[in-house]
Order: structure tokens, then sequence, then C-alpha cells
């Protein structure tokens, strides 16, 4: 029994991240390696040749094939083989190497994990705001030393904020408003409204006008394993609500937690927004605070993970602010009993 | 099975190592996080919030109180909650966190490992001369990656001076004079009696007379894992007995041991003296040299504990000189018999 | 069920590695350590003291012998007890530590694993271009985490020469020349035979003749780990066959891989010449470029262990070019079992 789902994209890197060499990287416990091809269109093959299992990686691009550096086995694209260690021997049929079915989309890689005939793109979550019209996305990139259910947990609750990122984006105001917290099918939506408040500077920066705002932050959890948390303000009596509200400035935390192990998972972060979305040194200014506070949450994780570790007669608990992360994973849960039923 | 005996009491710390900053360490297994009151009382807690693990020695001291750092979850200094993450929400009376029977006693924390209804402060282990009127105590903290009961055979031994600490302590003259063992209940004494002899350089300094000295070496182990070894000289004639010997200048070295895990301990040494008992630079010169010889002990207990480790066919085993060691370990043995007995 | 034989002979050490002062080494799972006599013959023992299993590798040599550095035990040479702690004790005749037979030849020690009264020198792999008369042979020491049969694998195969070592010794030509594999007994026999080419730089410089030659690669497996590599070239029409080839020059690349655990290996590496055996300096620039190359083998054979064991669920798979490796691996699991059908 896995702790993930399978049948499912996971992200597997940054699109700048993937490149004509091959980029190594252990998704869902299987050892994968990720390379583009002369259209730049991405293969993601297992890490391992499937003569004497030397990773693939460390091997040498040719074309859009991959030799292996131990004895020269070529295997194209596809994972066949192209050429045998010695030349003159025919290819032989029989040997191939597993590839996955990947696609990228929101600026990221994703990788399919589970039987590839079911492999839909339509199922890739739709992180749109990375890739719209009008937005602007950029982030980073952590290895976490924890389940990523943790991860989960802790950007489906809120109030993490005051005592993690204590300094920067913690604000007693927002332990004040009340919470609700929605699911729907295989989505589990926490919101918070705060209408007719004063801005904090950011937003107030970022609104550039006076005056009263309704401010709302919306975290929504996706299967397999995204957060994305719609946050910002709009002018009050501009006529925001939970539902539609472009009236004002937004953004877009992005949280892609990809399981590598059952104790480790790589963490794609970020943030979409829809205001100076030309201005690269905004950009470049928020990615660095960002990837500052994201550096709190790595911290607070892997003491986590270390601690369950510890003891193991412990288990955690959960309280009413745990419900987002509580239903999500249910749902995750519920899709793993779901996958081993039809196992059976 | 353990290797140590539970309803007992391990020295936690130092007093000086607790303040009122969380400290944490692991105790016969158990992850435990210790604190002053501000009235410089010591609180003990399991080191793991019961809401989600986080270590609370991670957390935010307030008042008497801990607050964790993750959700802010408070508890109290006997483990109840005080306020729950969100702070509107009434505080759950299940909730709360292990806390241990703690006292401080000899210039020790100690901590009750065991059921908390027996511990008895009665119990503790009779450290008299670190905290008697005319004597002064103090050394030093290592952490030891070997069984503890490895480190209680070393000092109930007193030939490997001779080898491991050749250059130090060690003295040939040490070897020969013969050793008898006792045991008395739970108290093992492993005694050497060397009348009349021409005084070590040491001990010359000490006792600032001129002529012959008995002298006297008397290791005992105390339950459940503390050696303390009388040494000293008096001038010969001066009616000192392995059994009363206040007529010259007596030195107790303290070695109290906790077991951390199955192969790794606390180690807590020093000696308190009952001469120059103001003399600061005396102190901590001898502190400095004690520290230097119990290094050799360290380096020598985690060889002796990886080769157990590397050779699994191999046993060791018990020669006369070991006997001291043996008794201390039948008696750690008996107790936990007896623990598992009560326990089914 | 090991990975390696026993009942066989196992380099230790180069001659040169083992001196009057011990040297530990971990020798298929046991802990052993080695020193010389005052005679320069070697001793092998367990390396653990039969007291309290300190190894022995940290003690005093004391003659002939060695001095626990714990608490003094004094061991001889054949594993006896000479000294108690106390030595006024009598030595105890029950005490003593396993030795291993050990036997210097061809400028390594080797050690005998297995069954003692089955140690018989007769059985030391014949290296005998180590140390035949007119022969010169030089090499180093290097410890690599993998499977020591990844290692035979790599050494009976010549194609990887073209990818791990391209820009040294990897040639195209080496490609294209057929092998033949012959199994005589537990010997192994990969060849390539290549007349009438023109030599390869070093080769002519070795030969210092101009002119078309003949060249050889025959690259031998021996029980239980040793491979050895048949390399030159000769004049032309001077007579030189596969199976007789001393009208030119010739190299002996030696490997011998000795189990350290299932996961890694001792590997002594080197190569033994017939001409200009005199040259200093040319021994040392050869020994140097040779641990380069070998590097690379330690690069490639470490990364394929960590793959074998990060894809559980693939195999390693054999091809044409594997047949040596496949036939060295055949003889070894032969002999394991066999083993333990005989300990049954």
């Amino acid at each position: 029994m896995t702790t993930w789902a399978t049948n499912a994209w996971y992200v597997a890197g940054w699109d700048a991240e993937i490149d004509s060499a091959p980029m190594a990287r252990t998704i869902c416990g299987v050892p994968m390696m990720f390379y583009r091809r002369l259209d730049r269109s991405v293969v993601a093959m297992r890490d391992a040749c499937p003569h004497r299992l030397l990773p693939l990686s460390m091997g040498l691009r040719e074309g859009d094939s991959i030799r292996c550096r131990y004895h020269g086995l070529k295997l194209g694209p596809e994972g066949t083989v192209e050429e045998m260690p010695l030349k003159n021997d025919a290819p032989n049929g029989r040997i191939c190497v597993e590839t996955y079915a990947v696609e990228e989309r929101h600026r990221f890689v994703w990788v399919w994990v589970g039987d590839r005939d079911k492999a839909d793109v339509a199922l890739i979550p739709d992180l749109w705001p990375c890739s719209a019209d009008g937005w602007t996305f950029d982030g980073g990139y952590y290895h976490i030393a924890a389940d990523y259910r943790l991860a989960i947990d802790n950007l489906m609750d809120l109030t993490h904020e005051t005592y993690v990122h204590a300094g920067s984006i913690g604000q007693a105001e927002l332990m004040e408003a009340d919470i609700a917290c929605e699911v729907d099918g295989e989505r589990v939506q926490l919101s918070r409204w705060m209408p007719g408040i004063d801005a904090p500077p950011f937003w107030r920066g970022a609104l550039k006008k006076p005056g009263p705002v309704d401010r709302w932050q919306i975290c929504q959890f996706l299967m397999p394993s995204i957060v994305m948390i719609d946050v910002g303000v709009a002018p009050q009596g501009a006529g925001a609500s939970l539902e539609r509200h472009d009236q004002g400035v937004r953004g877009m935390v992005i949280d892609a937690m990809t399981p590598e192990s059952e104790t480790s998972h790589h963490y794609y972060w970020g943030m979409a927004r829809d205001f100076d979305i030309d201005d690269a040194g905004f950009t470049a200014r928020f990615k660095a605070q960002q990837g500052g506070v994201f550096l709190q949450d790595k911290e607070v994780l892997e003491a986590q993970q270390s601690a369950i570790l510890a003891n193991p007669d412990l288990k955690l608990a959960a309280y009413r602010i745990d419900e987002g992360g509580v239903r999500a994973r249910q749902i995750i849960a519920r899709r793993i009993r779901q996958a081993e039923e039809a196992a059976q």
C-alpha cells in the first residue's frame, strides 16, 4: 500500500529544468530521467539501462536518442533499442526501457504514474493561472524530506502562517476571519472572506488605490497533490465575491508536491498574478521572498517528519483547523483503496 | 525487551544545561524536552506536540507554558491545553502532552522513566558528594554512540586505565593491588586498598604533607546506571580504612550514564572533592584534564560498539576483572525481568 | 547464501600495505586485521579481542604479539593468550582469537576464507607475471561500493572501454575485432586477435620498431575473483599467436576483487610488463594513468550498484558481449551451491 494515488499526473519538473541533457528525478518511488528531443518535446524514461541498469541519466544524447555510457546500448525516445553494444549485432526488439506518458502544460512537465493506457491529458490539474493571458508566473523548487501529505496539510490550513511565518506573511487578523470548507468531487476548498478591511501594505501597493477593500484567501486542493491558493483584494463595493473577484488584484499561490518516497517529496512552488505582469523586478523580488517563506515550511515539515518517525506510539491529531487537510487525505486514501480493489 | 531498567530515575541533564529555553534530549528511547518555569522548577515533556507532532522544543515559551511553533497550540507545564490553534475554540480537555516526573538534586536534573505514580524522589541515587557542604563538584557531558552498559563495564573495572589512559591516569602500581567485589542489594562495590605507599604527584599536591600514605579506590555501581568512584589518600597511621577515610584528601568521580537508544547514551561525568574547594583554577584545570581522559573512553566505547555490531557471531567474555560489571548487569537484568513479569 | 565462494584465497592487501602496525580490512564479511611478525611473515586475525571485542587493530604490537588497548589482553600470532589483563592471572588456554591462513605471493598477501584445514597454497591463483623474472609489476588499491561481481562483469567485457574510458584507452577498432569465449574448468578466457594492424602509439613506443603488428587482448577469469588481461603486440610475421606471444612486448593487467560485503569490495589493480622493466618513471606514469582509468570504472560500478538497489523490479540482462561475465558468475554460483550442499 502506497501513500500516493496512481493513475494520476504529477509534476516532474519546471519546464526550464528539463533540457537536452538528461535530468534524473525519482517520482513515486520510480527512478526516472527526463530530456527534450530536438523538437523540444519531453521524453520520460526509467533511469536504468535495460542492459546493466546503469542510470541512463549518465548517458550520452545522440539526436533524440540516449546512449548508455557503460556499453553503448542506444535507446530511442520511445524506449526501443536502436543499437546494440556491438554495432554489428542486430537490435533486439524485445529489449526496451520503460517510458512514461509526459505532457508539458502550465509551465510544468507532468508525468503519468500508473497504467499508461489510462493517461489522458484532460486529467492534468487545471493550473490555468500559470499559463493564462494577462497573467505571469514564476517560482522555484525544493526537495523536502517529508511525506508529501504533510505539505498538503500545511497548505490547506492557514493558521500556521502566524507561527511558522511570523515576521513575514503571518498576521493576527488572518486568525480572526472564519473559514469554510467545501468538498466538490475530488476538489477541496477552504475559503476565508474578509470584507471592508484596510488592505495590508503588499496588497495596497498592488492595488494602487486608497480605501477599504474586500480580501479573500481560497485554498484549493486538486488531485493528486496540488494546492492552489487564490489571494487578493478588490475595492469595497466593486462587486467582488468569493465566487468572482476579478475587480482588483489577484495572485494564485501554486504548490505542487510530487512524492519521491514515503518520507520525501519534490516541492514546486510559485505565484501567478494578474497585476504588474511586466515588472520583472517585482517578479524576482517576490520569488526571493516567497522562497524564504517556503524554506520555513521546509524546516517545519522535515522536523515534523523526524518527530513522526521518533514517536511511533503517537498519531497525528486533527482539529477543526485541519479539516482541509483531512478532506484532501480522504480523497487520496479513497483513490488508493480503489486502485487496490481494482488490482485484486 | 529493553536493555535498561524502567521505574527508575535517570539523569536528564546538568542543572545548568536546562534553562527557560527548551532543551531536547531522548531518554530511554523517548524524545523528551526540558525547560524551567519562571520559578526555576523544571518541566519534562514529550518532545512532540499532541496536534501534529512537531517537536515542542522548537516552540515558544510564554510564561510557564510552551506554544507549538506550527499552529500555536499552547500547553501548560502540566501538559494540558491552554489555547487551541484558533483562539476562539475552547481548549479541548482531552488533548494533552505526556509529562514526566522530574526532580533537581545533586546538581543534576533527574527524570523518572516508568509508571509515574511510582516516582518517589527517595529513589534518586544518593550522589551526596555533589551537593554536600565542604565539597565542590564540576564536570561535563558527552554523547557516546555505545550501549550504556559498556560504559558501566568500563567504569567498574580499573585495569583499563593502564591501556586506555596510558600517559594520563594509567599507572602500573594500580595493577598490582588486589581488588574485592561486594554486592549489597542493588549496589555493587569494587575496592582496592593500597596502604603505606608513596603518594603519586596529584595526591601529594592535594594532601600538602610529606610521608607515606594509605590510598584507596572504591567503585560503586548504583541503580539504574550510576558509577561513583571514591578515590584519595590519607597519611599512613591517621586511621583511614576502606570504610572510613576522611583523614586526608578525597575525591568522588561521578559517572551517570543515561540510555538514549540501545546503542547510544548520554554521559555525565565529573569529580567532587573535599580539598581546595574554593580554588576555581584547580576546578577548571581538573575538568579539562578529566574531559580528555573520558574522551579516550568515548573513543574505545564507540569502537567497541561498532565491533559488536560488525561481529554478530562473537559474544562479550567476562574475566575476573569484569566481576564488577557482571554484577551490575545482573542487577539491571533482574529489574528488567521483574518489570516484564509484572507486565504480563 | 553468500555472493562469494568460500574455501578460496582472496587478496587481503598489497605486500607493502601490511607492515608491523596492524591494518584492518573486512574480507567476505569478516572483520580481520593483518600485521607482520618481526621475521616479516604475515599474521591474519579476527579484528575483535576475544575479551570485549575491541578491534585488535587498535592494539599495541609487542614483539610478534598484539596487546588489546582496552584491558591489555595479550595474544600471540597464533591467536592464543599470552597474558591476561591482570598479569598475575595464569593465561586461560580456552581463550583465543580466530586466526586465518595467510600467504604472501605475487606481491599480494592472500587470506583463506573457509575451512582452515583445506587451505592449500597450491590453490592461490597463479598471477605469475607479478613475480616472474624479466617482469616488473606495480599498481594500486580502491575501495568500491559495489558487488565484486559487477567488477568481474566489467573486466570480462571489452566493449565498455569505448564509453567508460572514451578519451583514454577506448578505441573504435577494439569494437570491430571478433571475440571468442572459452571455459576451461574454473577458468574463463575471452580473447581477441588483431593481426597485421598499425600499432597504437602506446604499443609502438613500447615495441620500438616500425611496421605492422599482431595485437592481442586476452581476458582471463580465475577463481575466486581475479581477472588477468594479457595485452601486447608483436611484429607481424614474428610468429606470435593467441597461445604463444613472447615475440614482442607484453603487459598483464592484474585485477583482484575481494568482497567486503554484498555491495562493496576491495579492488587491487595494476599492470605487470616485460619491457622497459627498469624504467621507474614509466612505471610511475603508467600507474597514475591506469589509476585514472580505473577511477572511471569505480564511478560506473558504484552508480550501477545504486541503480540496482533503486530498481528492485529490474534485473541485469546479459547480451552476447557479456558471455565472459556470465560464465565467470556461473562458476562462482556453482561453487557456492556446492558449499551449501556440503554444509547440509
